[in-house]
């Protein structure tokens, strides 16, 4: 099958198809596509077009498009559905998670209208379970949907207990074995569900070592393990070891997405989730606040500077190496702890303590503070005709490349002790600090320099 | 069953019973545990060490922990390994992709050694297939295990075949169908399967509506289209549509992390992929380049300013706010710079054209532009005793933000034009280039006012 792919041409049929009321043929140009090109298309319209699409798809596929619509189009969308048509046509659609993931997006008054509107009760439960976890938990990623089969019966019984199980699930990719308390034992593949005899006891063939986790660990957690043991579903259990869900690997490369993602954004000075085609508003405000941070530290900058501008009279050719200066410190830092940020995200810190982690750092940090001062050094016998000023240089670069090395080492671990997200202490946070404490290493190197020579 | 959690005290005792030559203690203590976890471990060791525990695992995780282990601890490994032993035992337990992953590590002598040595004379020209692809490519990626059956079979036979099929797989998840050149016609999960009676013909039952790739497909869209629509496994064709393998999410979601850590660590200033327990030399050589950039673009700094040195004589408080300046148009550009590449890399760039993106930052730049020239105008006002500077501060910095933005969003869309990754314009570059903007700019705003004034 061709891919399909959006583009602006098929948009402006669409979007003229709209304006025409052609019913017909916005149905004919969508009603083949899979649920979330159809999501693509609707992130690219307005209330009011989407409007006019969704009631025109079939319920399972509106049900499905939701699901992958933006989180703000789809939150814009759903205060135009009235509560009771949502609960009793598309909600009714939905995995568990989904339909949780969608009605905590509603109002307060709203979730109840939706919860009460749900006419299977069983379902409504559900959601009201998945509901009282924390979303960055395994609880708040886990569907209730999953098939269980018990220690005891043969394999002829499971396969007509899992027949009827799985009308209502997408993906089966395991079978949980749990017994008479609905404790989990084991789980058993569909794979291995297809070589086994029908008449065989499941009891002799499913796996005992199955790798799970508690409904309240953390979803990055949740993301290392799968990733790590290469699995596609892994079951969460309670405190006392009942079967309570199970995540599905797509949502958890979209947890790997996410977090990488707002590591990036917080190296990269944004504060928030953005994207090129956000409003003019939330890319300001997302961007702003560490504006502000720079601007205080500039400040700072100024003053420092201030405080010295008697030595600054006496040498004024320190001023041309001042940018250099604050540049290297905030390069050396923010490579410092991005290492460190990303090592702590991958859990591949290793096992070398604290002091062995500094003692390498400074080993790194004295290799390249050592090139780097040489290289200055080197131009400025050359360019420079005062020595004091090339001594300077190079000796404040040397200091500067080793304090910015040690302070974005020890940042990050330091908030990782305190249970505060290290990637805080990255980008704009690491620079302006290293701007200040350059500043200050340089213009006192300098002054020192000058009572010297 | 409790997750292994690797510690200190576990590595202690292990490598203690290594020193002590107990192989029963060893084998007692990882026997039962995971193939990755063992990796982990090994991952800590030192190759005198992984020989020892390597020859106490069974051949068939053995290959397991082969796969696992870090690529410079398996390299090193590898070359302790006899080519006929590496071949004749551990190949042959392997998945065609990690077998093809594993060899091309090898130097070439010993890859045509290791190959002429496998007994299985169809997995060997498998192998030889999967190296002949691009490793960044959708040829690269995918394993040439995959369960296919006929268009023109009942489900019994399919069954049958599939069980013939399905010992040397690991995990199925769908069921692909082909005619009789082999050509991907659809696509059954297994879950339908189960629920299908035995009688019928898979020609009426299987999805014509398959998502597939082709071999040449980057490893990136591959990634963008499974997360997409959240699929476990895609079929990958070549040119005419013929079926040539299957490609598993774990194997995309490493690709997923790798392509997430790299535009990281380019905008963090580092080159290479690092970790924090890399050796001392390989963590210098990461961030060394940067730092050279940073230095060259100091020393274009410093000639900045020298240049304008007479102005600076006339105006000497300038220099207090010259570090605010350069480190702000850093700042803004690679908030700017970031939100391009993130939206590249997601495939969110939306549908406005490059006009439109450039008229958005201009109006978010703008913004952020106005409000924080105004409050360093408020500040200067106070505490400044020249209107000189107070105007020359505001109006540079409202400059250099303008220009910072609009620069920060053009080189990342020029360089996807040219097919350059994007990321390369993020961190260091753009704070380098922004550095010396700004203070051209600065110091030009200063002249000109004070021609004015």
């Amino acid at each position: 099958m061709q891919q399909f792919e959006l583009n602006r041409e098929f948009l402006d049929v669409l979007i003229k198809s709209i304006e025409e009321g052609d019913k017909n043929r916005v149905k004919g140009l969508v009603a083949d596509l899979h649920p979330a090109d159809i999501a693509e298309i609707l992130d690219e319209l307005s209330k009011e077009q989407i409007n006019f699409i969704f009631p025109l798809l079939d319920l399972e596929k509106g049900a499905d498009v939701l699901i992958e619509l933006e989180e703000d189009v789809r939150e814009n969308f759903l205060k135009t559905l009235p509560s009771e048509e949502l609960a009793r046509k598309l909600i009714d659609k939905m995995n568990s998670d989904d339909a949780a993931d969608v009605i905590s997006e509603l109002s307060d008054e709203a979730q109840k209208e939706v919860l009460s509107s749900i006419e299977n009760v069983e379902q409504a439960g559900d959601i009201v379970d998945l509901l009282s976890y924390d979303e960055e938990t395994a609880g708040g990623l886990m569907a209730k949907e999953l098939i269980s089969v018990k220690t005891t019966w043969n394999i002829l019984t499971c396969i007509k207990e899992i027949r009827k199980q799985a009308v209502d699930i997408d993906e089966i990719y395991n079978i949980y074995v749990v017994n008479e308390k609905n404790i989990l034992k084991g789980v058993l593949s569909l794979k291995k569900l297809l070589l086994i005899p029908t008449s065989e006891n499941i009891s002799n063939h499913y796996n005992h070592k199955v790798i799970s986790v508690k409904t309240d660990t953390t979803s990055e957690e949740v993301a290392n393990i799968m990733d790590k043991y290469d699995l596609v579903a892994i079951p969460v259990v309670d405190s006392i070891g009942r079967l309570m869900g199970r995540i599905t690997i797509d949502d958890v490369v979209d947890v790997i997405r996410e977090e990488a993602e707002k590591d990036y954004q917080l190296v990269s000075g944004i504060t928030e989730d953005v994207e090129p085609f956000d409003k003019v508003w939330n890319l300001t405000r997302a961007r702003l606040p560490w504006l502000m941070i720079g601007l205080v530290g500039g400040i700072f900058d100024a003053n420092v500077i201030r405080l010295h501008e008697v030595d600054l009279g006496i040498y004024p050719q320190m001023i041309f190496f001042m940018p250099m200066i604050a540049a290297m410190g905030g390069n050396v830092g923010v490579q410092s702890s991005s290492i460190i940020v990303q090592g702590l995200a991958n859990n591949t810190i290793g096992f070398e303590s604290a002091l062995m982690k500094f003692w390498k750092e400074l080993s790194v940090a004295f290799i390249n503070a050592f090139i780097c001062s040489m290289l200055i050094f080197i131009y400025n016998l050359f360019f420079s005709d005062s020595y004091a000023l090339t001594i300077t240089v190079s000796v404040a670069l040397f200091s500067v490349i080793i304090f910015a090395s040690l302070f974005g080492t020890f940042v990050p671990l330091a908030l990782k002790k305190l249970n505060i997200d290290p990637a805080l202490a990255t980008g704009p946070f690491i620079t302006t600090v290293d701007d200040i404490m350059g500043l200050l290493i340089y213009l006192s190197v300098g002054r020192f320099v000058h009572f010297l020579i």
